[in-house]
């Protein structure tokens, strides 16, 4: 690997300078990406490894950034177990036969590995072509925001019918999740042996429950799939939004690194979660539409915080608003590397 | 008063019995509501003191809560401002002329308390046919949250408009939130003339900000608000959701009573601010769907939690959902009171 500053922050060595990449970084703020996506839909290129390469890769061919993130949904494992998805403009993932019923939850297919081909062939051609510049990242939903969305039918305000399962139907929701974990870890297990050197778990929305539920009804699933990732012996990333008062309990799920969002100082959060994990973040997305000198003095201060500690990643603290301007994000990671060099 | 309960609490004197009223008490999950609402409008209903105080005392008829909140909308001082505001079925508040530029936050106009002479009207009937039972709590929204309605022009996910001003036009930003001070200031100061015992401050989404853009962008202004009210004797609550890690600096900002929502544990948070500020709160709304032997059993947490500190006010950490069981409702005030009981 040419460039493994990201990988050695994710195992808390010593780094030259903080390493940097952004979640979304390949997404509709670029006009390359948009070219893209003016002929094919968000699953068309999910699914055609050659434009997943291509879209994955546009932002590492564009900015100077230490990390590729494969081009993929935090879904994608739901649509293999026999869900609907689709993904409209404005709304975001819609799901059309949502599971609701204890039924619902045994049609559910376990899933084989081949049901993910496309994802594992777009890993190998974007491994060829980054021919080692920079590491790439695999990733999934983890298990509760993978419930969230098959339970609600697409995004959601207060979980209504998710909580409604958990609390009332515990049960069937400790089912559900020990389904969709099972998928996670099939998923993610091939994307390492495709070729990703880190993988991230996205818990996306896991920051609408009180720590009480979420120790109770998600962190036993979260912990379960990462402890069958460890044999792997690649670094875990675990990152939700809204996560204040649940990262200790996330912690304990035993990832390498956790991902912070803004709503945390980044040194504050560290220290409550232990400096024995690395940790990634924690920008806000909505910064990178401040003029320059506001950008400037809010990545310092991140990296500030994180001092010079071993084990820090520079991130958003959610992924890049689609119409974040280009030429912002560009300055950003020329910030990071600014102030981030030791 | 009869029942002086609540106010005792929100000035952390002892009671005989933990005092519990819920955000949105007056609402759909009422049926008695939803006859009143098919015949008018949220805003009429505002704005018709007759039906305002009726439905403000349609959950005090109904259950045996300690507090009825006057009926109104957070948004009615944009209004009065000159924003044009409506409330769509499923979307929420809708602004249809937001402020975006600086022109914007000039053109709002400042208000005289006649403007509002319908909701006084609507406290002074509430509290003559209250006729002590209980306290009455008046309300307005805090100045973020109002200001991320009228720049945004409603319900929003990422606050982009809102935070573009505020990073990147400051006193723009500030010059907006201290226009809105002024009115929330006049609006409430006249509530309490017009009888309310209790005002509340709801900053909903003021939880989108980082703990250094809280404390820059939107303290002062509230602490501002507050220091105006005091002079009027009467406790004042402020209350926001997603605020695990702002609830220190909104304790400086000087309310009786902080509200919590469930992302925080009651006695984790409690410690957290300090004692000597009284506390509301903080079941999760969705619990309100949950089993009734779930309902006990996390009504009795919140309450162990809260153990026999005096200052301590049951409510939900956000307001009452549409379809919430009515039955439930009842019962969740029933546990209140078997497990509050000194």
């Amino acid at each position: 690997m040419t460039n493994d500053r990201f990988l050695r922050a994710c195992r808390r060595e010593p780094v030259d300078r903080t390493p940097v990449w952004f979640m979304r970084q390949a997404g509709r703020y670029m006009a390359e990406y948009q070219r893209v996506r003016a002929k094919h839909s968000i699953l068309d290129v999910c699914k055609i490894p050659d434009l997943a390469a291509e879209v994955t890769l546009q932002p590492i061919e564009r900015f100077d950034l230490d990390a590729a993130i494969i081009f993929a949904d935090i879904l994608l494992p739901l649509e293999s177990m026999g869900l609907q998805l689709a993904f409209k403009e404005e709304q975001g993932p819609v799901i059309f036969n949502p599971v609701r019923r204890e039924d619902d939850v045994t049609r559910l297919r376990h899933v084989e590995p081949d049901a993910f081909r496309f994802s594992f062939d777009a890993i190998s051609m974007t491994k060829k072509a980054l021919d080692g510049r920079v590491p790439l990242i695999g990733f999934a939903g983890a298990p509760f925001t993978l419930a969230s969305y098959a339970i609600e039918g697409g995004s959601s305000r207060n979980y209504l019918n998710t909580k409604q399962m958990m609390f009332g139907r515990t049960d069937q929701w400790h089912a559900l999740l020990r389904k969709l974990s099972d998928v996670v870890v099939t998923y993610l297990d091939n994307q390492v042996r495709a070729g990703v050197d880190v993988v991230q778990l996205f818990d996306s929305w896991v920051g609408c429950l009180s720590p009480a539920d979420y120790g109770e009804y998600v962190l036993p699933h979260v912990k379960s799939v990462i402890d069958r990732l460890k044999p792997q012996g690649i670094p875990i990333i675990y990152f939700g939004t809204g996560t204040s008062t649940l990262l200790p309990l996330m912690r304990s799920a035993g990832s390498d690194v956790l991902g912070f969002d803004w709503h945390v100082e980044l040194d504050e959060a560290w220290a409550r979660v232990g400096f024995d994990v690395a940790v990634q973040g924690n920008l806000d997305p909505v910064v990178l539409f401040a003029p320059l000198p506001e950008i400037e003095r809010r990545v310092k201060d991140v990296l500030d915080r994180a001092g010079n500690r071993a084990g820090h990643v520079f991130n958003l603290g959610h992924g890049i608003l689609p119409k974040t301007p280009v030429e912002h994000v560009e300055s950003a990671i020329e910030f990071v590397h600014r102030y981030g060099t030791r």
